[in-house]
This record gives structure tokens, sequence and C-alpha cells, in this order.
């Protein structure tokens, strides 16, 4: 333990990181840098400067991430509709990547030798940030206190800060929700707690970001979402950053009750975990997402990105994002993007996302082939015969040898 | 045309199909058997035998074939958790193999060498009829008269039912709706009218299997449904068969809202066409499924069926249900139901079907392991370093060799 | 039929296109322009321009694209280790893209509104030709005359040929091979004839390409091939074109026996057919690609691209080369031959290529840690633990809820 | 260390896990019952027992597994047309999953509560071992030698024997091969050694079961193989059983110097290493499945199985014999196999094993259609038009829309 120098912890102000920073000054005898982002989990990070500086941290790096979040992780996922067991929007998931990226880039800044951060060892959250340090640099080393000492419960982490006076005001300590919970722009997320016994409903009570759909507005909103190249650049005709983007659609979901998930997940560890999550701009994204492609994608480019989904899902939720594998999935779903413009209108009513239109100047939708009516002659019908002939022959031949299908 | 002597008509008694059977008696000098199923699109079948007895026809068969579309295409097609192009229950898709399989099997009974059908040229329905005929009989013909004959409009329909004398009562054609309309157990559709402009929001009065959310009940609805290999076989504990579950569902669901959907889809012969489509007891059942499966499915069978589904949703939307490929995926779909037994809470309300609790004695979720608490050793933490550090292995050596993942 | 004023033909020179002109001229009224590309058929292409004179024709376009065949066409192929249905390396779909993609630009540039060739009703290259033609020029017309006229045998050419006075050389008719072949720089194939019997070998007489393994050298052959981003770019340290590469393993693989193959295969239209086929340089391109692939290949990439494989090659086949699926895939494909660069040496003995060495500046294999030996720490075993009782533990809590796995 | 009582470890009477005998017995302080298969790796079986009663071992199974091994094992993987990495034909990785379950059911005999192999902690084999281990007892331990002793040289080794008179003959190891060897009825395989650079070719006496192609005889062996739903029954017209049919194949395969492999491999555990095979008969019977398959499966099921393929070598190779996937997916494959009966013939000559004809009453290759002569009206080649027309659409109305396709 006497190799490491300086460690770069990912740190979020709060007990539980706050303990980390000591526990490592002490364990390892070393520097700490601490690394607190913004990725939209709606608190302040910048107090988390004077509690560093209490611990007597030196090198303190505190960051708006949030664009960088929403441009280069959040929407290129949202390109394959990504959906990880047919529910969760992986909005955990997404964010983990680009921590472990800023982690290893200061680590380069301030010649670091390790990082740090305080996710536990039966979770996802371990791996991903591990994964991609690894991937990005590989001789770095990983300290994952969680996995390493023996502080497993809140009594334990209280006991070790008032025994080493750990100068931190942990006043929201009385308040303490009874969930495990995680935020960035893209969702928060609830874990633990009554949620551990998956017959039993989560509690109006837990939720934070959204109205329940019954408390939701009686009038439906209707918004209209703008692409280009598959990534929404203006609500309601205004045009705005990405972050901005998923900032707006987060209160509009969340004011009408969109994007509540309550699901049974597997982890990557291996066991079975209940989660509740709110994403309400993603809710809203996928569904919108969906619509313009139905009306701007080839149809074999759609299904070949609907099979490739669940594998690119699986790859950002076991933390594979920073993998060779991910980059030559992203290649060709972002390819298959260049002519996912045009404009969706959605209307929002407690707790769904319904569209209710779609155009695009990209359109591959042709009415007039498509119609029930006289087409004058685009589509000749006549084709059909040989088309499905030729589709029958093998298994004509196949019966013709005395083989059943039913 | 002259070498068929007895054809099997797909016939509902309305107008197209009517017509149908004089332009068949007419152009094929033929003898015209006509078969007309319940499948559950709630008009009554029965009517249907004086129209065709009015018709000259002498063969004629009328049944009642719910239970066997639910139990033998609805529910096997559900234990994939399919849909279509991320949107599409296939619910027209899944009816049709069961009515090309009668058809086949009538003309066996009756000696008849060719089938019929009331599907145009421009859809899917004549390519997954006459798949279907061609691989359970390979030596049928098949007469497609929307293929053949120059009668492209209702207009011509009525003036050749007029000249023709065809003693049928269409007093409906006064109230014609504007759409071009399907239904089965499982789903009413929509398509053609104003719906031909994707951008344009279907009206209300379209609906008539749902209420819209906004007309929905004010309270929720809790409904408790039991799965049995994967098959639901019980609502709120009352055991029921495959069809009595589906209209139930339909019921529950249509009252609050739930299972409209309304999208662009591509079609197998080669174009994009806007649909809207009322799928109630199936939205919830899909739900419900996913629910089930999420605490009784092993992740990676979960995860290879997740693979699978795009391509199997593919085979039935395409025709394909009566071939070898669809039945081999179906053998490793249901081998992995085994133990998709239990329970889902669903709460019903404007629009959502919500899980509201799951719970199964083949539960594979382990709430000792997956604890944020102290789980007594069910779980050492140590193992992730090695699983990590292993997993990470691959990336680390390339990037020790220089490669960027970034 | 008299809509159309002028079309290109592929034109080869020999009888059957001959005809083609002649019967275009007669049954459309219109201008013919050939089209004659040498793309290593082993055929001059230049004695094509007096026998198109003969026939009347006035714009006469004869190309060597040998080049633009293997640097655009076959090595983006072999980059994915494609082979269809596990043995047929896909030498004649490859070159069809091409031919479209010229037909079209002359097209345009002659001012023609349609375009032929001379492939058959029942074969894979009329789909091939003209799903190229209408993708990349949606209005052309095709004319088929294999499927519109009735000169269905060589008799019936041969008379239309004397009626017609056509004064083309055939000369070679009178050694006329049993076999229909096609070749070019990739393979020279055979189909018909005594093949017609799938049990019964082929003829040694009918091989062209190559010596058979028995007549091959009794001393094999070392090569050595220069793998850059995935294209071979040197052969025994002399770096050569890609064209000049693939003659050179071509006559270094046909005087080794080498690149024989002889199959059944499924065609799109719907039925088998024997084929056999010589593919001396893409056979040993396959096998070294895959050896310098195995040292600089990322483990999940290769495994990506394996199971990508059979859908790219299908789409090969089945003639989409020009459609945004195959565009998508070929990205992912391309991205991952940044670092497929190094050398491979193939021993080449009686129908064997066989890899004798590979190396490479951006090896992924790391003899340190693979060794038997003491690796001075390179890599933990004890990391093996927590990796395989992760791994395993989805199937201990199915196995302690009673799930038997055998 | 204290809770182990008894320990079924899979010895195979060497000196390797003659050490581990004594180091089980001393380090656990436990009984130690021992297991020898023949699974085909042509050594003699017998003479472990004494070695293990030499040991003190009291309970002692030795036992010949090898028709269990080709039926139950090795023949449902070539069903699958098995490859990993377009190479390997998986010769360890499906002996694993045997020994294994043998291993679990011997420990259920005699009350043992652990089970230990010889298996490095670099390796794939420990992880298929005890993959297959938990998954069959769940509640098993396993101790692994090899990740926890320091005995990581011959030597120490051969000094842990001296020092406690292990009383085992080793007279052996004055001749011991260079190379890391492992054998069964499938293949032997060869790792370490000179073979640690990949450069290097292998030198000719390395190969134990096969002569080189230069040696093999100057004339051709022709043999015909029966198949029953995929599986060889008979050879040259004689019946035998699963094994006898591998080892007669092994000896031809030997005999004509097929069946070498030379390549460098992705380790489940992260690293690549290279790896010598021969696997004389099993290359011939995946050459001569292709040829029987593609006289009798239907398109889409060919295709389907080769899509799912590598996924299914990847759990084979990885250990995952015994998980719900791997199960599902046979499901899916044995499906495939009813009609896969007939003949292959199949051409042996120095390292080649050629298809020379393929018959079969479930033949779906039908010369009346497929032939380039006349046909008869068996397949009509205006049904094509439509075909393509219909395939070509989507891509011309995206053309029409201005999109390029190259």
């Amino acid at each position: 333990m006497s190799d490491i120098n300086k460690v770069v912890l990912a740190y979020s102000g709060g007990l539980d990181t706050s303990v980390i920073v000591r526990w490592l000054q002490d364990t390892y005898n070393c520097e700490v840098v601490t690394f607190t982002a913004d990725i939209g989990q709606g608190e302040e990070v910048e107090p988390a400067r004077a509690k560093a500086e209490a611990l007597g941290v030196k090198e303190i790096y505190i960051e708006d991430l949030r664009e960088e979040f929403v441009r280069d992780f959040v929407f290129p996922m949202f390109r394959a509709n990504t959906v990880y067991e047919g529910e969760y929007l992986l909005g955990t998931s997404i964010a983990r990547p680009l921590i472990a990226k800023r982690l290893v880039e200061i680590a380069n800044e301030t010649n670091a030798d390790a990082i740090s951060h305080g996710a536990t060892g039966k979770g996802n959250d371990q791996v991903r940030f591990e994964l991609g340090a690894y991937a990005l640099k590989p001789g770095i080393q990983v300290i994952a206190p969680w996995r390493e000492w023996d502080l497993n419960s809140r009594e334990a982490l209280m006991a070790y800060c008032e025994e080493r006076n750990i100068p931190v005001d942990f006043s929201n300590k009385k308040k303490k929700s009874p969930y495990s919970m995680d935020a960035n722009l893209l969702h928060i997320s609830y874990e633990g707690g009554q949620l551990e016994d998956p017959w039993v409903e989560a509690e109006e009570d837990m939720w934070r970001w959204s109205v329940s759909p019954e408390a939701a507005p009686d009038e439906p909103t209707y918004i209209e979402l703008t692409y280009r190249k598959g990534d929404i650049v203006a609500i309601d005709g205004v045009e705005m950053s990405p972050a901005t983007v998923l900032e707006t659609l987060n209160k509009l979901g969340g004011a009408n009750g969109i994007g509540r998930a309550d699901l049974v997940e597997n982890r990557y560890v291996g066991m079975k975990s209940r989660g509740c999550y709110e994403t309400p701009g993603g809710t809203i994204m996928l569904k919108a997402h969906r619509a313009i492609e139905s009306l701007t994608l080839d149809r074999e480019a759609a299904h070949l990105k609907d099979e490739l989904m669940p594998r690119y899902a699986k790859l950002v939720y076991n933390g594979y994002w920073w993998s060779p594998e991910r980059i030559m999935l992203q290649k060709a779903i972002d390819e298959s993007q260049t002519f996912v413009n045009g404009k969706v209108r959605v209307k929002l009513y407690k707790g769904n996302a319904i569209v209710a239109g779609r155009q695009s100047d990209d359109s591959l939708f042709d009415a007039h082939i498509a119609t029930f009516e006289d087409d004058a002659g685009a589509y000749n019908q006549k084709d059909a015969e040989g088309f499905i002939k030729l589709n029958a022959l093998r298994m004509r031949i196949g019966a013709n040898r005395g083989r059943k299908y039913d």
C-alpha cells in the first residue's frame, strides 16, 4: 500500500466520499485529489470545494460537464434507441464513462498514480468506472474502498467520522432517504429500502422528479421536437444546446407524470436487483426518436439497428463504453442517422408521451404509393405475385418433400 | 383460368368478399367455398351464412377459432415479448397464419384446388396468407382478386354489385368508416383516410375499442395476473381460458385508455404506411410478461431472447409463421419459459399500464445478495476485483499498445 | 415497349449478349450502348468493340476496372472475412455491384433510359444487377431479355442469329463448355451440366484456374503477405496494387491446387443450386486475414465481426451492396481494421493454405502474460477466482432455486 | 481451510495431479477422491488406480466416458457447425463440461464438499470446470491449487515430490514434451514452448496424431458418411457408435494429414494465446456436415444457424455448456436437424477433406427447378421481376429522395 503517492477521487461532497478522502489519506498515506462534476444531478457542486479543503485536499477539481455529458454520451446512446432489458433507459450507466474519462485525465494532469470511487462491490458502477479507467490508462491503479474497508454500515461510517474528527457538516443526515439514489441530467434512480421486496409498490413519496400521473395536469401539453441527424436541436422551434434540450424535456415530462419506471434488472455482477427510475426527458426522447426514424429510416437500416440495439445496450450497461466493439457499433448507428431529420409532435398527458405527428423533408413515406386509393401506377400490384412466389419457393419445395411447418 | 374447379375463400360477409364470391364464380366458372371465422373481430359471423347462401355457395364454413387463435398464436408470440419496429404488437400479422391454415385444411376437406382472399396487392396480408398456404400445401393455387381485377374503387365495386344483382344487404355502407379496418381478439387497426398524412393526429372518433386517456376513470384499477410457463392462466385469481384472458384484458385496458398506438411502419412489400392500432389487452400482457420474466428468467436467457426478438417479430410480420426458422426460434423461446411462473400486479390508469409488483416461487431475485445492507457473506465483494481485472485485461493490453478508445 | 430510346447493355462480346443487342434493337426499336469491362475474367475485352460495331452499336464502352474492382469491392469484403453458407467466397456476387454502377453511370452519360443484362430469370445475378441499378438510379428501366423472350435454348439462339444474319464470329462455339461459367479476378465459377447431380464429383477437366492438389508441386511454397488496415499491400516484401496482389495470389494459389470449392448453395430466388468455384487468391486471403486479425484484433471486436459476418455475406450474395444496411455494417467493419497491420507467412502446398507465422507491431499477443512459465506478476492468477465466481453467480442462484441445466 | 472434509479431484495420474493429491491432503487435511476418465486421450487410465492407491486414496473412480462424450457433447456441438474464431474446433472446450458433471455427481455420491482440478489460473479450463460445477451443484466448493500454491515451476513440483516422498513413478518425465498438451477423442492440443512466438512455425516433431500433408499417401482415400438427424451413424455403410465414428475418422484423417490447425485465439480470461491442434475426425465432420446440410436444410434455417453459431461457439469456449442460454440454442439447432439425413462422399488427400458428393432422400435440391435447361414450367422466370421490384422499392424511394448508396 506504500506505492500510491496520489489518488484522484470521484468526490460528491457527501458523507461517504468524505470518509473516503480521509480513509485514503490514512490508509495509503497519499495525497488525494478530489473531482466533483456537475452532470445535472440537481445539487450544487461548488460547496464540495470547502468540504474538500477542510479535509486537507490541495488539488480540487470542480467542473460543469452537463453539455459534454448530453452531447457526447446521452445523445449518441439515444440514436440507438437504447433500452436495457426492455425497460431501463440506462441513466446511471451512461454517466460513468464520462466520470472515468475525467478521473484519468486528471490523474494525468496531476501526476497521480491511482483513482478511487465510492461505488460498492455489489453494483455495476464499480465495473463501469474501472473498465473505463483501465481502457483509457492501462497502468492506473484503482482503489475501491467499499471492497477493502470494513465500514460496512452507516453507523460504522459515522463512528469513523467522529473518531477522526472529520469536519464536514452532514446536516442532511437527519432527513436521510431510505433509498440509495443516483442522479444526473438523464435520470434519478432509487434502490434499497422497501424496494428490496419486488412485490411492494414504490411509495409515492419516493419519487422526486415527476408528479404522479394522477397529480399531473388534466390538460395535455403538446410539444414539437426538431431533429438533425438523429439529435434534438430545437423544442417548439427554439434551438437549444443538448443539455438545455434535456433539461427542458425533464421539466415537461416531470410535470406530466412521464418517465417513471419500476423494474427488476440483471446486474453485470450476476444478481438481480430492483430499481426505480425517473427519466422524464429520456422517455420522451426515446418515443420521439423512434417516430422520426419511422419516417426517415430505411426499413433494413431500422431493422439492423433494432437487432444490434440489445447488444449495444448491454455494452453500455456493463461498462464497455470505452471499448472497440462499442465504437464499431456506434459507427454503424451514426451512419444511419444522416437523414434522421425533421419534426415530431408529442402529446404529454398524465404519464403518456404520445406521438401526435411527424414530418420530414427526408421522409421516405410516400402517400402516393401507400394509399388505398388509386395510385396512378406508382406501384404495380402484379409485382406482389412474383415477390410472394419466390419468397415461398423454398417452403414449397420443402412441403413437396413432405415437410410440415406446423 | 379453366383449371380451377373449386376455391375456398376467406369470407367476411362484407361487400368486398361478397363481390369476390361472384367474381370468382364468373371469372373461373368454379365452385366457391366460403370460410368465415370468429377470431374475436367483434362482429357476428353467423349472418355470413345467409349471405353466402344467397350468392349460391353450397359449402359454407363458419367457425369459432378464438381459443385456438389465442392459445396457439397470440400466447406463443407474447412469450417472445414480440414488438415490430419498437411499437407494433402485430395484431393483424398474428391472425393470418391461422386463417391460412384453415383455408388449406378446408381445401383438403372439400377437394378444392385453390384458395382466395380479399387482401390488396399493396399490403402485407396477401403475403401472409399466401406464404402460409404455400408452406402448408405447396400445390395450392392462390387467387388474389385485388391483384387481378380492375375494380379498384368502391364505386366500381358497387357498380359491379348492381350489374350482377348481388343480393346482399349492405345497409352499413351508408355509415362506411373512412378507414380501412381490421380486427381480431388482439387488436383493431386503422389505415387510410386522413391517416395518410403522418403529421395529422388521429381523430378521437376513429378509435373504437378504448376510451381516450382523458376520458378514462380518475381512479386506477389494479389487477393481478397469474403466469404459468409464460402464459397468463388467471386474472385476479380466477383461472380462465386463453381467449377469455385476452377478452378480459381488452375490456380492462380499453376502459382505462390503454393500448393505442399511432405509428409509421415498414411493410414487407417495400413501402412505409401509417397505421393506428388499439391493443388494450396485448399492451398489458407485454408489460406484465416482461415483469414476470424480470424475476424468473436467467439474465443470459433474457438477453438472448431480446436479441432474437426483432428477428422473430420480423418473421411474424412478414408472414413466415409457417416456416422452419420461426419454429426453431419458438423452440428456443418456449424452452426459456419453463420457470416463468408467478404473479404480476398491474395498475391501469389513463393510458398507463404500470407494474406495481411481481412475485414468484421461481424467483431468481435474492434480496440477501442484492441488499445494500450486510448480506452475511452471501456475496464476496472482493470477487468483483478479479472480475473487473480480467474483463479489462484485453483493453489494457490494447491501451498498452497505444490504442485509444475515445 | 415504345418508351425506350436508348439502353445500356452489359456486353461480353459472346453469343448471348450479341443476340441481345439485336433483340433489343428489334424489339424496342432503340439505340443500344454496349459496356464491356475487364474485371479480370481472363479474356480480351477489346475484341468486343468490333463485334459491337458489326451489330451497329455507335456508343461502345470498353474499360479496365480491375483495380477498382479489387480495391473498392473485393478488399472491403475480405475485411469482413466474408463467406456465404460456410463455403462460398462470393466471387460472382461481388462483381455485380460494380457492373451495375457503371451501367447506371453510362446511362447517365449517354442519356439512356434503360439498362439490360444477359442474366437469366432463375439466378442471383439478375437480382444483383437490378437492385444495384434501382438503388443508384431509381427511375431507370431494366430489360432482362431472358425473362422476356422465348429463346430458351442454345439452338433457339443460334437460329435467331442465322435468321437475323448476326455477323458475329462464334468460332469458340465448337468447343463450348458444358458448364455455365463466370469469371473475374476473384474467381471462376461453373454450373450446369453434370454438376446438376450433386452426388457426382466434378470432372478434373472442368477446372481451369488451378491444378489439382495431386498435380501440384511436391515442394511447398512459402509467401509473406503484408497487411495495412486489413488489406494486403505487399507480397514477399514487394508493394503492389490491389489487382496485382490478387493476380499474384491467384497464380500462386492455382499453381498449388488451392481454392477449389464444390458446393450446393441457396439462391436468393428460392432454389438450391450446385456450383463449383476456383478462388485461389481469395482462399489464401481469407486464411491470412484471419491470421493477422488473430494477432491484432481485440477479442470482442473479432467476435462482433464474426456475428455480423453471415449477415454481411447474405447482403452481398443477395445483391444489396448498394444499400444503407451494407454501408452501416461496412462502417463497423472498417473501423475494426485500423490496427490490422503486420505480416503473415503462408505455406502453400497441394490444396492447403497453411498459416506458418504472423507478426505485427500492433500485436495484442503478449507472451509475458500468456506464458506457462513465470510471468513476473504480469497476470494475477487470483483474479480468476473472482471472475469465475461472479460469472457463475446467476447460475448458482438458479441452481439453488432448483433449476437443472442438463 | 478446515471446513473441507472430502474433495473429488480430476486426476490424470500424471505428475501435476499426483502432487495435487498430496497437497490437498496436507493443506486441507481432507480425504481425496480421484476421478480418472477415458475420454479418448489415448493413454491408459487403469494405471491411475495404483498411483492413487499409493497416495493413500481410498475412493477411486476410473471410467470410460468415450461414448457419452461423443454422443452427448461432440455430436450436438457439430450439429451447429461450431467453430470458434473461424478456426478452432473446440476440442478441449467440449470435454470440460462432461468432466465437471462427473466431478459433481461423484461429489454427491461420495458426500464430498469440494472438487479440485489441475488447470492453471491463466487458462480457460479452470473457468469451464468451475462454471459447470457451480451450475450443477451451486453449494460446491472449488479448490484450484494452481491459483493457491506457490509451486509455480516444474522444479518446484519435483522438489515437493521428493520432499514428501511421493511414491509415483514418473518415468516419462525424462522425455517430457516441451509443450503443454491436452487430448481427448476430438483432438490433441499443444501450447507453450516455442509456440509462444507466433511468428515461428510449429516443428514437425510436435504433431502426434497426424502425418504431415507431405508425408500423407499420394493416393486419395474416399469415404462415405451416413447422416441421421445431423449425426454420423455409419462410415462406408457400416453402422457404428458415436465414439467409433470419431475414432475411425481420426485414423482416416490423421493418415491423410488432415486436421492440423495453428492459431492465435482469444481466451475468456482476457489474453491471446497461440495453440496448435490436431482434429482429424472433427475436420472431416465439419466439412461433411455442412455438405449434408447444404442439400437438406432450408435456406433460412441454415442462415439462422450460421448467425447463431458464433454465439454458440463462444458459449462452449467460455464454459457455459451447462447454462440456460446454451440449452435454448441447442433446442433451436436440434430442431433444424430433423431432415439432415443422407450420405456425403469425402475425398481425403494430403491435408484436404474435399466433398465429392452428397445425396439424400430429404434433399431440397430440385434439379428440375435449378436447371439451366428447359424446366417445363417448374419455375416462372417472370416471377423474378416482381420479386426484384418489391425488394428494390425501399431503395428506389430513398434514391428518389436524393439518397446515395455509394
